[in-house]
């Protein structure tokens, strides 16, 4: 089999990529701020209260690396795409969409951290995400073409699989204890650290 | 008749275009990162108190759908023009102006979807930025010339006049019911969910 | 007198104001829809409820035109600017400090509007802006020096001096009564309107 | 020893860095806003509520201007960087997660500002994101080479390393009075307000 042609990356193509990009970037700098801004201030001047917030703060902790996540391997995926047809932009803003639910439920985990519904509602909405993210792939796959680099990189995409059924398990085991969830939360974040390599090149 | 010559696109008002859209862009992520974030977190940790945000989070989608075809058939027209005029600029603005009341209203709706007057002021916020885009339009097209691209691709614009109207119908028929008013504004959304061709050549 | 040679634009300055002119309307994008977001929502579905919004949505509208006028202006000046010293970044960042402070003394104009405070602190946070803007271009001019474009563009500022003389009036006028302010400021953003086109060419 | 050829600065790479720019000038554009915003309005529309809210005034002063050096200094420091490798990356991202508290911080010292605990904490996030910065410094010289250009420039950083001390000293102090911690702070940014020079070239 022989290689395609490289696809003719023409200034105007560019620039649809890269406004999608600059206006992904702008939504998730919000997003990161905004759930920043969720962290309530503590209740009175003394470490008591600082101490009260504190699982607030390590939830945000969480969100924020899987909002940098996103952010990572969004312009990675970018990068090697060279057009934006309409599936590809609405796929974007589906992405976008869950993505915006971040601080809201971070905000509820901070607030009520023992209880199932947070847990799972944040455990929901971070599957939402992975799925949309390869629905994001798969649309840009279609307009790319088969034979090109990017759904070559995405061939077998172990890693995006197993998060999957990590967020899901989340949600489930959310009904026994809400700290599985957080776990399993915490351990997708940690493989997923390091930035997509295939995309790298 | 002939063709005339091509505006001269040089890279000063090129740069001009660029800016209003990048700004509008901002405008448009913070939009729709305030309306989630004003999702207001349920009170206590349980589902039911989970369902009670049902209301909110399905009007949110609303808004996420409305904000982001505005995005895209902003960015469809800016791509079309070449010159930045003084009301171009200012007719930009006023549109941006309405669409950042989508949060306040979206929250309003949210807390009280059953009443008519949130519907009836979510229904007006709507109306007036289809006539602010349509102001812009007319705006553009003066400053182009009624022979320039995006004059002869705009010439009969039913489904902006049907939207139009539809969001007139909205704020009447909000006081039979609010709920005509909701599957209106979403019928709407729905025509609207593929991108102008016209624009997109 | 002899015209000197045009300031030398090379890249590197030009990715400077660049950046700039990125970063403040990032600021002022933030500012314009946490302003609309400071709008409270209605207590309660009725109508009588939005009325009793209705101050607060019109000093919303002033203090739109007011970033609005601030982001035209801006933009202009720094189109004039080829060099961005540390003085320029300062007097630029000094500007933002003060219309970061619009969008609270919005929200208490709209929750105290038949005050003094509120008004008297509106005006002195509108004064001090434009003071601001005219400590950059005082900065933008030694930068780039007395013959440079800028520079002879805003040799006489008079609506700018007119603006300072009304915005100090409305401080002290707010102790008769509110109102005399608020029409103060309503005359002057009509007067700015228009750009400045002593720096559009 | 000769001096190693300067390293290649392709376009690839130079998007890079300049889309991490963008993307940290907006985290900043939004915590600056947000910090603003986070000054709770006046209850009353007299003037003695607005004294009340003064202590919050002069921390968001002091906020700003700490936003203002970084997003200065970052700037700088990426000017001089040619790759953005995972490290820096993630580097980069955590000082943006400890500029990200400053919003919160500062209500909270605005909201107690004679108390041990939030004096404490607001020294402890300036510790931390005095620390990510160099932590960034870090990342960035392993990747561009002991012999660049950034290497060189930051060899002995006096600057950084009392800052650090002082950030350290006022976590501490504000056990003795939280004044002594907002002495500190401000003699701090005082000395930093003017930009790097060793970046600046």
């Amino acid at each position: 089999m022989t290689e395609p042609p490289p696809a003719p990356v023409d200034r105007a193509s560019d620039n649809e990529t890269s406004r999608l990009e600059a206006f992904s970037d702008g939504v998730l700098a919000v997003i990161i701020t905004i759930t920043a801004f969720g962290l309530r201030v503590p209740v009175g001047g003394n470490f008591g209260a600082l101490g009260d917030r504190l699982p607030a703060l390590l939830i945000y902790v969480l969100s924020f690396v899987f909002i940098g996540i996103y952010w990572n391997n969004h312009h990675h995926l970018l990068r090697a795409t060279t057009r934006v047809s309409g599936a590809v932009m609405w796929a974007n803003l589906h992405l976008l969409f869950w993505l915006s639910l971040i601080p809201v439920v971070t905000e509820w985990v901070g607030a009520s951290h023992t209880s199932t519904a947070p847990a799972a509602a944040y455990s929901t909405v971070a599957l939402a995400a992975a799925m949309a993210f390869q629905l994001l792939v798969v649309a840009i796959v279609r307009t790319e073409g088969r034979d090109s680099k990017v759904a070559k990189a995405l061939a077998s995409d172990l890693k995006s699989r197993l998060s999957t059924v990590a967020y899901a398990a989340s949600i489930g085991l959310a009904f026994v204890t809400p700290w599985i969830s957080y776990a399993l939360l915490a351990a997708v974040a940690v493989t997923w650290f390091i930035p997509d390599r295939r995309l790298e090149r």
